[in-house]
């Protein structure tokens, strides 16, 4: 079980590691296949909440049609977690992008990336990004539902 | 190994149903029952992450003293994905509160739960939660991590 336990472990930093090189890349596809079908994704803009692997497809797809040049990535405080059938990751990623109009957009992102083992395979069956904000307004209920 | 599933299923949603019953009575210590002494916890406002389960005690201590009255919680879109050993649950909360000034805040938060089998019980690991919010600014970057 130990063994198990730490080749998931592995697993599913290769995906992670995988995931950020297709992102840098600009690769959707490379990025896709991190995903499983059935994948809940809580992105840092809104809307709250993509259910499905295409919709999520679609967010990167606008991101980064909306982005243009380097992205930069750092992580830390990744800390993984692994069973016999899910996994789970947690971590800071400061990320660093530059908008179509030339905007500098640079912020320290949270990450949890929920993991499930589908016959071998770790694929992410739920993912949460968010940036900390302050105490939200009365009108951010509004803004985040749409 | 099926029934296990289902009776992890279970005592995920019964943990989680205690802890809103626990935030709504206001009541501190029945609600840190449901985390692990190592938890990470990622709040929605800042500072970006929280380590260990003292240190999230502060944060909710910080919200019970700034708010008064009732805390409404209606949750929607909620589901759990349970394993051997691990489990995690997604959802959203429409939360409601009064801050001390009088001032009411209402968001829709998102909220990813990740849950470790310790000897039997269920507790929580990781809580991420957060609101989405739009594009962040250069400044983003500076007050998340504060």
């Amino acid at each position: 079980m130990g063994s198990d336990i730490d080749a998931a472990r592995i697993a599913v930093r290769e995906s992670i590691d995988r995931w950020i090189d297709a992102v840098r890349a600009r690769d959707l596809d490379a990025m896709m296949n991190a995903y499983a079908d059935d994948l809940v994704g809580f992105d840092v803009m809104p809307p709250a909440r993509h259910e499905g692997r295409d919709a999520w497809r679609r967010v990167w797809a606008g991101f980064f049609e909306n982005t243009e040049g380097p992205i930069d990535f750092e992580t830390s405080e990744m800390r993984i977690e692994a069973g016999a059938d899910l996994a789970w990751c947690h971590l800071l990623n400061r990320v660093g992008c530059t908008g179509k109009d030339g905007t500098r957009h640079e912020a320290l992102v949270r990450a949890t990336i929920c993991f499930r083992n589908s016959d071998g395979r770790w694929l992410v069956a739920h993912e949460h990004a968010s940036i900390p904000m302050p105490m939200p307004s009365p009108g951010a209920c509004e803004s985040a539902a749409q």
